[in-house]
C-alpha cells in the first residue's frame, strides 16, 4: 500500500536492536486518514470472505483492527494481555513469546465473543516471528471458528514469520513488506 | 447520550467489586457502529473548540480515541503504561495509581507528539476515582499545550472523581452518567 510505504520513509525510524520506530503515525500517535485507508485496504482484500469479526491483540493492534471493522462492518475484538496465569473457564488463552522485550505473556479471549459461526479476520501492525499472530491463530482455532486471514500493516519478510505460518496454509496479506533494513535505511520488497 | 445508555442497559453487567463490565460493546469487543456515533458526539460537543489532538491511555481508550479523532479530522495518541520508572527525557510521564489493580504505575507520551501550540481532547472509557484523567492532565499540563476539556463514555458519577476535577475548572462530558449501581441493576443520572 503506496500511502504506508510514503508514511514510513517519511517518518519511520529504524533504531539499533532492529526496531522500527512508527510511533509518529502508527501506534502512539495515529494519523486517522491513514488508518482509515489501511482499514478500506483490508476490506478490499479480505472483504468477500464473510468476515464475521476482526480480532487483534492490545494496544498497538487495536486502532487497526477498528479501522479493518469499520471498513467491513463488523465487531472489532481485541486479546489481552494476562498477568496472570489463573485464568477462568470462560476464555480462550494461548501463551505469547515477546522477543523484543524477552517474557512470555498469556493473552485472553472471553469464549462470549469468538464462536464456531464465526469467520475471523486477524489482524495487527508488525509481524516479524510471528509469535503474537500464532497465539491469536490458536485461539481462533480453540473457538472452532473459521480463519478468514490475516492483515498485517508491516511484515519484516526477513525475519521469516510471515512465511513459516503461510507454509501451513494461512493466508496473510501485509501492506508494506520491509526486505531489509538498518540505520542507514530500509528497503521494501518488488511487488 | 441514549444509544449508549441502551448498550449498557441491554448488554451491562454490574459485577461485584463496583464493576460494570462492558465488554460485549465498548472494551473487548467494539461495537463499531456505537463507537461512530460516540466518536460523532464528541465531535460535536468539542467541535468548536479548536481540537488539534485527541489524547487517550491504553488500552480501553484507544477504540473511542479513534473514533472522536476522527470524527474532528485531527491525529489521535495514546499515553502508554511504562514498566519502569527509568525513563528518558523525551517523554512525559505522570503517575496513575488504579484503584481496581491496587497498583501505581507510570504513564508516558512522547514529547515529540504534544506541543505548546496544540489543544487537547482527552477521551477515556471510563471515569471513576479519576485518576487516569487526572495523569492525562498532568501530561498535557506539561507540555504547555491547552486543554479544550474530557469526554467520557460512562461515569460513575457517585464515585464523585469527575466533580473533584470539575470544581477545578476542567471541562467534562460524560455520554452516560451513572447515578448508582449494585448487582440487582443501575440507574443513570437524571439529566
Amino acid at each position: 500500500m503506496e500511502q504506508l510505504k510514503q508514511h514510513i520513509l517519511k517518518d519511520g525510524v529504524v533504531k539499533p536492536g532492529d526496531i522500527l520506530k512508527v510511533d509518529a503515525f502508527l501506534n502512539h500517535q495515529i494519523d486517522m486518514g491513514l488508518m482509515a485507508e489501511i482499514g478500506r485496504e483490508f476490506a478490499r482484500l479480505f472483504g468477500g470472505c464473510g468476515v464475521s469479526k476482526v480480532l487483534t491483540i492490545e494496544s498497538s493492534g487495536i486502532a487497526i483492527a477498528c479501522a479493518a471493522a469499520q471498513a467491513i462492518g463488523v465487531p472489532a475484538l481485541f486479546a489481552k494481555k494476562s498477568k496472570t496465569r489463573n485464568l477462568d473457564g470462560d476464555l480462550f488463552s494461548a501463551p505469547v513469546h515477546s522477543f523484543t522485550h524477552g517474557v512470555t505473556y498469556t493473552i485472553v479471549v472471553s469464549k462470549k465473543f469468538l464462536l464456531p459461526s464465526d469467520r475471523v479476520l486477524i489482524v495487527d501492525d508488525f509481524l516479524a516471528n510471528g509469535q503474537a499472530l500464532a497465539g491469536l491463530i490458536d485461539i481462533t482455532r480453540q473457538s472452532g471458528a473459521a480463519l478468514a486471514g490475516c492483515g498485517i500493516a508491516i511484515e519484516k519478510v526477513y525475519m521469516g514469520g510471515g512465511d513459516r505460518l503461510r507454509v501451513l496454509g494461512v493466508r496473510i496479506e501485509s501492506l508494506a513488506r520491509i526486505a531489509s533494513m538498518d540505520e542507514s535505511g530500509l528497503t521494501f520488497c518488488e511487488e
